[in-house]
């Protein structure tokens, strides 16, 4: 084996364990949103607080992953495409440690609706179609982020908007709970801030298929109609 | 001149031009959040309109940034207190671009307020506080971008305690609204959705002062509480 080969060999192996290390956090930020879903619509107020405890941990590699992303630009000063993966990288984790953070939120939501015996609880079931939903959408940006599969990206990324109707549907009908009986009002406003956490979550996943096809195409598709990225893609 | 020279040169003006177009859409967020809020207080709704179509240029410069950043990455392969700065640019118009986003849903809330003629209007002013203490960040988080002021950073990233304080306080009395009166829980809601619009910001700017305190002194600091970064940096 050559030097260059040798060295070449030594960043793919870098590379590849970057990529190892965003999908552990992947997989630990998936477990977060699950296990606060599990604590809101079981009221666990101790699954609930075990969520918000273990939130340092994405945390923690989030810092770490940042760091490597650095030290690589720096000693390696990767060109074209692994440049473009490594940003894609550090956008990410971006998203991931923000999941991590509203899963806290719906964590904290859980707790606080518990210790005050939930009693409207029953009332709100719709939420469990947008947790669902918004757990499909995680599923699949981590999916499409570990395969480079832009065709999933885009199928994850138009999921959105149902997130967003979901959302809507949902909010009405809290508002009308409220409507019909004040007393439900300061109970029914902690469910609509998980719901409103769960809304966020669908939109960072977005965010993440967005770098996937960034990544693979060199395209910045944030901010236009995705007819046009289609139509592009199919060229 | 060597040709050395030339190149650093070159160098140090594409990294100008860089910080002088963050600024510039810095400034055009700072504005967007201005007329948004004056929207919602004077619930004018052609200024909110004026908000939400002027969000596509916020965009369009975050796309055109971007781009900046990965070719001055591949091109130039900056080290050390360089790339670190380029890395931050790509961070902070992320959180401006989000920044922007926030804007146009508070200047969507004063339109759909409006339309509804705010009968309620007089009862919300609480909001004007938290506003101004908003306003208050997002300025001070370019000021300490431009000045790569890390006394300024900590002195903003400390006052979105204050904010997240004002926001709970302004909840809990559009609650009370709420019971009181329960005819005013839609409107009121859509102030709600606008006050944690207001809130969101406060953390943007809080991560842009943050991005400033990393590049100063390759810290991330994002994870850890403010008295051990304080100590660590007067060491």
């Amino acid at each position: 084996m050559s030097s260059n080969q040798h060295i070449s060999h030594e960043f793919d192996e870098e590379l590849e364990q970057l990529r190892n290390k965003v999908l552990k956090m992947g997989g630990l930020v998936e477990k977060q949103v699950r296990n606060a879903i599990s604590a809101l619509t079981r009221l666990d107020a101790i699954e609930g607080v075990e969520v918000c405890q273990n939130d340092h941990q994405v945390n923690t590699l989030e810092v770490g992953i940042d760091e490597d992303c650095v030290n690589i630009l720096a000693r390696r000063q990767p060109a074209a495409s692994d440049l473009r993966m490594v940003i894609a990288v550090i956008k990410t984790i971006t998203d991931l440690e923000r999941i991590g953070d509203e899963a806290e939120r719906i964590a904290k939501m859980a707790v606080r609706i518990a210790e005050e015996d939930g009693i409207f609880h029953n009332r709100y079931s719709g939420i469990n179609h947008l947790a669902d939903h918004v757990q499909y959408m995680v599923h699949g940006s981590l999916n499409a982020f570990t395969r480079m599969d832009v065709d999933e990206a885009i199928v994850i990324k138009k999921a959105d908007k149902k997130v967003d109707e979901e959302y809507k549907l949902l909010m009405r009908s809290l508002i009308t709970y409220m409507m019909e009986d004040p007393r439900t009002i300061s109970e029914t406003l902690d469910v609509a801030q998980a719901a409103r956490a769960l809304e966020r979550i669908g939109d960072h996943a977005k965010n993440i298929c967005e770098y996937v096809i960034y990544l693979v195409h060199g395209k910045n598709i944030r901010h236009v109609n995705m007819e046009e990225v289609e139509q592009d893609l199919l060229k």
